[in-house]
């Protein structure tokens, strides 16, 4: 077994979902991921915490949907049980296609989703971490070959966490106090939003700061009262299509002028959902420096080291203190988009440059 | 997909599970059993019930036990949970490797399987069945090409089922109204044992006959008072050896005398057990003509057409009439040995010929 493989085991069991001796463990494996799955078993056998294993394949999934139709039962009470007793739920994507969904009607899969809202709640009231095995299926949505794909993804998930969440504290730290970001990149990136009152989280993929994918590594906030323009040249996926090179015109936190290189129509189809799909629900800076190409994955593309993503549409609450009277942005939507901050490019906080050319203030190198 | 597969399917659900709109389901799979799982996940789905869909593979229990140790938490809470909610549970047999719990020590797996009393008892007081996904690997058990092996479980497993539970109510009528069953083949086998008391069950792949396995297909009692000898003529894996033509002879109810082709002292060790070991726990009829010779697999061999076999030590409580005052045959082990009677060779009830040369007196070509 590549050795890579019991590292991440034990990163997803000790950093991420600090799991101890008598915790009830919930192990959610896609069919590609038994490998992975084999060493995280040991690793949870080895702090004497119970294991249930459970099987999470799009084709069986499609076929029971596609078999039952809309009419679901609400949940379930035996999954339901399951789930109200388990500390900590791991789940490890490794399926075979991403598309497996795709001929499920939409209303079959609304139906299954609503039908399923107590058994949500109750596994994000665990200690729940969201984990991927590098497969051959990522490897093809990547345009990459298997081997260079692992490797990009172990890159990404086997960081020094502990110097990185201190890295992301430095920059919450800012943002926390900071009333003000502008966002300038080339000609045609000059952005400024409100942050005021607003609390950052520090996303160091461990449950205890309140982050639950492996690999993170990004901080966010919710910003509003954006203006000016942006433009996102890091390539995505939405709704099953590549769109690229969006360029938003923001006025009074709303987008009033939009267009792209490719996919325009899905920009638009976007913006016209609600009221809140028109502002930003999020403003993320991307600090994994082990991910440096995007992969059409959004578990890493917005964590992406010298980027900044911003979100249009609903906000996290996370980015509330509590008994804040700012009402968080609400949208049916929350769409990322990303843009590369690595050259041409600095960000302010309040007026004083914090990152200039992906490099931070607190870095080596930093030129104010 | 094999059209095979979802009719094997359709049999598990309908036949076997009797499962029905609003069921609670608990499906359990092994590795290389997908491909039924997803048409189980649908034939489940078409009936309106809920699905949970855990994962069993060997490599990875061996992985959480060798991790873990021996000292196990009784009945994880999460885990009982599950089953005590559960109305139906379906295990598919599909392992890549049968041999992967050998280097786990005997006292850790012990300890696991004391750690899960109440778990084993909530599964069994579901609508339970198990069955197997035709693998390489058990093609490889038995010896079989991969295509010839999937021909022969599928001949085993997609039998007209209410025929034969209506051929094998005959056998069990014979068996419950009669006292004394005698066996005679060639030369080396004349047995005769006692059934005065007690209650043949007819074991017809579906919990409405309380069977659980499938494919089944035997009738079988538990005798007592056994007087005579007899040769088991089929190959079996005991203990991992392979052991052949076990002869043994009995002497009020004991066996007094034994032999065998090959690994005979496996046989030794088993009569050396405890008392009971020495006593005979089961006389079964295998009656699934779709079984038609030895696979190493005990799902399939005890089953098989024109066979009858014997089990030495425990009996099944099945077997003992409600307020019988009868003891069933108690030992710690329970061991199967079949013998071929499509030859020169006939049983007997109460001095009636039953069978003869394989063929039952209620069938075509019957001579009695």
């Amino acid at each position: 077994m590549d050795s890579r493989v019991a590292e991440h085991a034990e990163v997803l069991v000790d950093w991420s979902a600090r799991i101890e001796d008598g915790d009830n463990v919930v192990l959610n494996v896609g069919p590609d991921a038994h490998e992975l799955a084999v060493a995280v078993a040991e690793t949870v056998g080895e702090r004497g915490a119970n294991l249930v294993t459970t099987y999470s394949s799009g084709e069986l999934s499609r076929a029971y949907k596609l078999g039952h139709g809309e009419d679901f039962d609400d949940d379930p009470a035996h999954e339901l049980a399951l789930l109200e007793n388990a500390d900590v739920y791991l789940s490890i994507g490794g399926g075979r296609n991403p598309s497996e969904g795709s001929d499920v009607p939409a209303d079959v899969r609304e139906a299954y989703g609503k039908s399923r809202e107590e058994l949500r709640e109750a596994r994000m009231d665990t200690d729940w971490v969201s984990t991927v095995h590098p497969t051959r299926s990522l490897a093809q949505q990547a345009n990459m070959s298997f081997e260079a794909y692992r490797d990009f993804a172990y890159d990404a998930i086997l960081r020094d966490w502990e110097d990185l969440a201190d890295q992301m504290a430095n920059m919450k730290d800012i943002l926390d106090d900071g009333s003000e970001v502008r966002l300038v990149k080339g000609e045609d990136t000059d952005l400024t939003m409100s942050i005021e009152g607003r609390t950052a989280v520090n996303s160091a993929a461990s449950v205890a700061y309140d982050s639950h994918n492996l690999p993170s590594g990004e901080v966010f906030t919710a910003p509003e009262a954006t203006e000016g323009e942006v433009v996102f040249d890091v390539p995505m996926t939405i709704r099953g299509e590549r769109v690229t090179d969006v360029h938003l015109t923001f006025e009074d936190g709303e987008v009033v002028d939009y267009a792209a290189g490719q996919n325009e129509d899905v920009v638009g189809e976007i913006l016209e959902t609600d009221a809140g799909a028109k502002r930003l629900g999020e403003l993320g800076i991307g600090m994994n420096r082990g991910i440096d190409q995007f992969t059409d994955s959004i578990l890493f593309d917005e964590k992406m080291g010298d980027t900044v993503h911003l979100a249009l549409g609903r906000a996290y609450k996370s980015n509330f203190p509590e008994g804040s009277e700012d009402e968080a942005n609400d949208s049916a939507v929350h769409v990322d988009m990303i843009t590369d901050v690595s050259e041409d490019s600095f960000m302010t906080v309040d007026g004083e440059v914090v990152q200039r050319n992906g490099t931070f203030r607190w870095e080596d190198g930093f030129e104010g």
